[in-house]
């Protein structure tokens, strides 16, 4: 390797190294903060945004990566380091190529248009948010001019987040999930069964906590590199080298909170799984919100969701619960776990809705840009969107179109990443049961380590060699595409529901 | 004020701002940090610790200092901006006088010497930890003349932890407590009372805890500015605006969880009574490690020893421990609080033989660096020591000169601290007494706000604008002495133990 591909990577490693005290600083401030220590708290950040930003924009990473893009120096390496100055010209066009004065009006806009989403959210008062939305849109606008994507603003916003995705591919896949899926929306809805969640109540929170505790290790997470703790909303932070997971508990939700924290493990075991000798480099990142989604909805849904985990988890669950589960059968826990049932509120939603939540969202956003759609019209498209694919007309803005913080931040372009991990998560489940059909006998002994071993080869080792896309069909030699998702979603619920 | 001052200021609090992420880093570490993520904590450490260095040692402060120094600008500051300039610029000096290559060579020396030190404490093996030890006064004697103290190394270490306070001072002190405690100790010795702490078994953990924090927030401790946890080793860390304290839990020993607690609540409430809007200046900064001690010394000894505060919390106490206290009379469990009884070991130790060991360690410390004993005569020295003072002969290196870290971290001049708190904190105590006749009445109430406040007003308000000796001047009227911690002790414990 050249001298000058070392110096890069001690670079970013540097300022990946930075990030993770950020990131530490970001989870004790949702697990740890006292009340009001919340000043201190901001100063920190600040501070350590700016040193984070003097450490990706410094200007010898420019001089290195301009050296080593030279197509003689380029050509001499092997296709990891191509891979890491790649998209670390990536990152470091997007940390300089935004003018200190936009990143700084940013992120006064965020606070201040997140603080107004609360506000107007509690009120349920769209108009009052309205406006910072518009600045929001008009900031998206300028900075995908700054980056050089003038001409197609949304498609910038959906590749921060997914590298190589673009408005027209997901709409395409979007458009036939929704031709799927509504008939099977609408086989279930007509089903005389009906799942019951009401029937577990009064679970302890301790005894809560140690099942959720022996699922997650059971399923692979590493707890001498990782940590989960309460917070308000959960999430799952830090690096491979320390995991900072969360979740909540209720007595009268016991399956929120183990799906919840199914699905945090599931975001863990993928950062736990990046190569560790990479970490602070590309080849030691992931590569993207869909595929980061791919792992916990495959372990929340595909995996815990099934009934090889269930023969394997329910005596336990029952050992800890008896009380709770005295006149709750297994057939109808089962229910329980697989409960469908539209609601308003997409956090809320079961796994085959969600979609229909995502779908909404992307229209909106997608029209939002292209100027069919004005701010003020948000609420009414809205509505008209969830009659239309989740058969519920919200009451009120709260639980309408103020329901989600995302666009408070700024963040268009990010909800889409929700489905396409459906999608990639039923494809690679496809495709791991065709490699090994006994799969889910492994599941019911207990033993989830060879479903990890292929994701931890197939997906995790590859850092951010591959895009989303490119991955899929790496591993399943498919297109991503939704049709594995819908003959999941038949496959797991028609047998349940259309009896 | 100058421009220059305005500017000084926000350079420090930037630094301070970087020190309190390192120290939050390093609470985090103790408490939460997973097993195996020990290696990015200390990558994020030192890259801290480089940028904290950075901040620091900026030459625009000591640019500024220049200016803010000279006497026509200096003579047009007010009192307080004199203290920032003149305390910012020792700390300046610090950071800047020391050449790179010598700090990096201490800071190897330290994680060696600490290595070294807890290998050769689990082997009893004092000549492995020798060679680290003659390092470390090596570096100590080389630092003290990068400082301009290379006549007095010794000196210059008392004075990195209490300024103001050297060896000759520290000694004659030194003698006239011994003179005072040792009659005390025998007269103790000789009396056929005995405490009783193992009375105390099988304290619910849980119960302990709350007990714990309705005493500490009952003290003052604001709860909405800081934290308590679980560690190893008990401690107190953080700032004002955010304290991180930690204790330990044994069913066996609830004492020593309480009294480690309110300890450390001592130090948390000095901490939260620093001036908020100075935090980051020498304003907002403790006064050194004597006054330190001497808070959380009366708060743990003063306080929570005396028969006011039990007679307000024994109540309390029972009720949370009904089972365990049944057969504990009140009488039996204000003896256990005030159990006097020597041991070999400093941090197991009772209120008065605690003084005992520093003299023992100030001693060593003194000769080592006089050159009247050599490192290979420690041993030896230590042992002769603690038969004369603790009348205990260690049975091997373990329980005798290997106990303590401090040395491993080339802390000289440490240990006396630790005494000065304990003859501060009498000192104020009978100051306030005279102030407050009726204090304790309060105590007995429950009310510790009249003596808090005492200690905001006095003590805490004041930030580093005096140092130990001036401090204790100013708010008694005397100079610091031995003989108010001597009378405090004879009055605590001879009615108990002379009877």
């Amino acid at each position: 390797m050249p001298d000058s591909y070392v110096q890069l990577v001690l670079l970013l490693k540097r300022a990946h190294v930075l990030g993770t005290v950020s990131g530490l600083l970001g989870w004790d401030e949702q697990v740890f903060l006292p009340a009001d220590s919340a000043d201190l708290r901001a100063e920190q950040l600040a501070l350590l945004a700016e040193l984070d930003h003097e450490a990706s924009a410094h200007p010898e990473i420019g001089r290195l990566l301009t050296e080593l893009e030279q197509p003689a120096i380029q050509g001499g390496l092997d296709a990891a380091a191509q891979v890491v100055v790649r998209a670390a010209r990536r990152d470091y066009d997007r940390v300089t190529k935004l003018p200190a004065a936009f990143v700084a009006e940013k992120a006064r806009l965020c606070s201040a248009a997140y603080h107004a989403w609360a506000d107007a959210r509690t009120r349920s008062d769209f108009a009052a948010y309205a406006p910072f939305l518009e600045q929001h849109l008009a900031l998206t606008r300028r900075e995908a001019t700054y980056l050089g994507w003038g001409e197609r603003p949304y498609d910038y916003a959906i590749d921060q987040h997914d590298p190589g995705m673009d408005a027209a591919r997901i709409g395409a896949l979007f458009a036939e999930l929704k031709q799927g899926l509504l008939p099977l929306v609408q086989q279930i809805a007509a089903s005389p069964v009906r799942a019951n969640p009401a029937l577990l109540r009064g679970f302890p929170l301790a005894q809560q906590e140690v099942f959720l505790r022996e699922v997650t290790a059971g399923l692979g997470f590493n707890y001498r590199r990782g940590r989960i703790d309460v917070s308000l909303h959960p999430f799952c932070s830090g690096s491979g080298e320390d995991i900072r997971m969360t979740t909540r508990f209720d007595p009268d939700s016991p399956l929120d909170s183990l799906f919840g924290s199914i699905h945090e493990t599931g975001h863990g075991l993928y950062e736990q799984g990046l190569p560790l000798e990479h970490q602070g480099t590309p080849l030691g990142e992931n590569a993207g919100m869909a595929v980061h989604e791919s792992q916990s909805r495959l372990w929340e849904n595909q995996v815990a969701r099934g009934r090889a985990f269930w023969r394997h988890f329910e005596p336990r669950f029952r050992a800890l619960f008896p009380g709770p589960l005295a006149g709750v059968s297994s057939e109808e826990l089962y229910l329980a776990v697989n409960a469908v049932e539209p609601t308003l509120i997409r956090v809320e939603s079961d796994e085959i809705h969600y979609n229909l939540h995502i779908l909404l969202r992307f229209d909106i956003e997608r029209r939002l840009f292209s100027g069919e759609l004005a701010v003020a019209d948000l609420p009414a498209a809205w509505n008209s969107l969830s009659q239309e694919l989740l058969g519920l007309t919200p009451a009120n803005d709260r639980e309408g179109v103020l329901q989600d913080v995302h666009w408070s931040g700024g963040a268009f372009g990010y909800f889409p990443s929700y489905c396409l991990g459906n999608m990639m998560a039923a494809q690679l489940w496809t495709q791991v049961r065709s490699e090994h059909p006994a799969l889910e006998e492994d599941f019911a002994r207990g033993d989830f380590s060879r479903l990890l071993g292929w994701l931890r080869t197939r997906i995790h080792a590859q850092g951010r060699r591959l895009d989303a896309r490119a991955l899929v069909r790496e591993v399943t030699g498919t297109e991503l595409s939704p049709q594995p998702l819908l003959a999941y979603l038949r496959e797991r619920y028609l047998p349940l529901y259309a009896k």
